[in-house]
């Protein structure tokens, strides 16, 4: 079998504020592979079928003097993040062709020999759920927002819940959590797209947070007893300032600070006076204790439709570099598909 | 017995930055009582003995149209807060002459006919304690150190914390109690003084925060797992900088922010990244939980002398303003004793 094209999105450059498409990612053909005769070395070969392209991974675009629990990507070398893929060719146990894999450490570019499975597992599949949930609902953003709820929100019937980035796939099962516990939610989100999926997951109190003015939004429906902020910045002094006494802040991310710097917290004092607790939420704190429990309640009920999960994706891996923008910017979701090899 | 005279400390106008005695605060000593025929009209005549000038009255120093949980100050009226006096008669039941009442609505007067008791309380004195204990060691600061020191600290032996304000009333309580759970101690506070007492009541490593670079101990001595934080703003953030993954932030005061505007906290987005937790303490939450224990286990280690406070005190009413800005600029300590009707 001939060479085929091998298609990669590499890191070109440092970015200032957002990242540029074609300047600091670029999308590269000119590498070829060759699927039979490519040597593994005692690895395996994959074809990527999904990637998520989580706002962390702006955090990896960084100059790698700076220091941070996440390392730096290389300049010339491809990305890499949370995804899927099939394993073509093997020569490690356990990882046999036909099986799936699934981690934050799968490469963007169409295939790759990986030498061994490190931080990547071998994913089992649900009937019934489609390839993105697999990055979303039952992934990483699924177990946390399902550890982060179980473990700090004190949900009580009759209480009001804030979710910001609520069409996200971490907002996505909080609405859903939020009202299977009795409360009454108010969601955020940056598109009328967004604001009409908010809604048909449950949300009691919808909007868009670009063409409607939060704290109005809070005066009138709150005061707030959880808030799950995936966004920090402006919005997350907001929620302080519209809190009820004793009220949980679930610090999930603070993508509002990746591109053009943290601006922190202004209404800190207030947590304080209003006696509130604020957790941040690392999931792979969290998942040891909540793992088994959630492989064992969530996936059934996305599959039977109990759960929601948004199918929005995009497709091709020569988007990436776009859609990555879209995603800090608040105007795509996270998912791309590289290849239906399902 | 003919008039004699009642000295005041009166609210002159709002202060822009710290309060100005003689201007935003004024002695007044033009008003007289006649203590055997001043009308009680069903209330109690009281002596008063101590004032604590804690920093929570400037928050009431402010326009009245601005909204706070705290209630403003008058223009003209005399200030109030906590502190004790002798009933020297009554009309009351329940409140006998001679009794001592404690609470935060003391005037700042020498003398003062309270219609009801409404907020304050008879004190039960214990053999041992001098006056200043009842509004520092054994009073709101003491049962604030004791009550969110139990509630979320989560201390365990060998971890590390850090209070600031360290040799403050409820920061004097919260370095022995961090002793005591076996953990290493470092404190800060603004006087050399300062360091010497927290030095003498067991922190590890007790600095002057105006004089040593707070990032460079904390660098050296820490991460922190325990965060007490009687101060907010700069200190906070360098505080945040060096905290131990998953470590407690008991934010108990944000005296910084009260005379120049609250900065807020930049470094909010690492509560995140660290699983920092954030805990608002408000004593008044917790003092139905805690209140039988700390009145059975705390005055007698402090009449004992097992448990430390500083005796360290001003006199006289005239000396109100003045001690007032040293508190909020942390050269003085809050206690002033008014008269020795001990």
């Amino acid at each position: 079998m001939a060479p085929i094209q091998n298609a990669r999105v590499l890191f070109g450059s440092i970015p200032k504020t957002f990242p540029i498409p074609g300047e600091t990612t670029l999308y590269d053909t000119t590498q070829t592979i060759d699927l039979e005769t490519e040597p593994l070395n005692g690895g395996f070969l994959v074809k990527t079928l999904v990637l998520s392209l989580d706002p962390f991974l702006r955090m990896r675009m960084r100059d790698p003097s700076v220091k941070s629990y996440l390392n730096p990507f290389q300049i010339g070398a491809p990305l890499d993040g949370w995804g899927i893929g099939v394993v073509l060719r093997s020569e490690t146990t356990g990882v046999e062709a036909g099986k799936y894999v699934y981690g934050v450490t799968i490469s963007h570019q169409e295939y790759t020999v990986y030498p061994e499975l490190g931080y990547l597992q071998i994913l089992e599949t649900h009937p019934g759920l489609s390839l993105a949930a697999y990055v979303t609902a039952t992934g990483m953003p699924g177990q946390t927002a399902y550890a982060g709820w179980k473990e700090y929100s004190d949900a009580k019937p009759g209480e009001v819940a804030f979710v910001t980035s609520g069409a996200g796939a971490v907002g996505t099962l909080v609405i859903q959590l939020a009202k299977q516990a009795g409360m009454k939610v108010i969601a955020s989100a940056g598109s009328e797209e967004k604001v009409k999926f908010m809604q048909s997951i449950g949300a009691d109190v919808a909007f868009n947070y670009k063409t409607t003015d939060t704290g109005a939004v809070l005066e009138k429906e709150g005061p707030i007893d959880v808030f799950w902020d995936n966004v920090g910045g402006d919005i997350a002094d907001v929620a302080i300032e519209f809190s009820a006494h004793k009220a949980r802040y679930l610090a999930c991310g603070s993508i509002s600070g990746l591109n053009t710097g943290h601006q922190g917290v202004k209404n800190f004092h207030q947590i304080i006076r209003k006696a509130l607790h604020v957790h941040g939420v690392l999931v792979l704190d969290l998942l040891p204790k909540y793992q088994e429990e959630f492989y064992a309640t969530i996936p059934p009920k996305l599959a039977s439709g109990e759960l929601k999960y948004s199918e929005d994706v995009s497709r091709g891996l020569n988007t990436v570099g776009d859609v990555f923008v879209g995603v800090l910017k608040g105007t795509a979701k996270p998912v791309v598909i590289v290849a239906d090899g399902w």
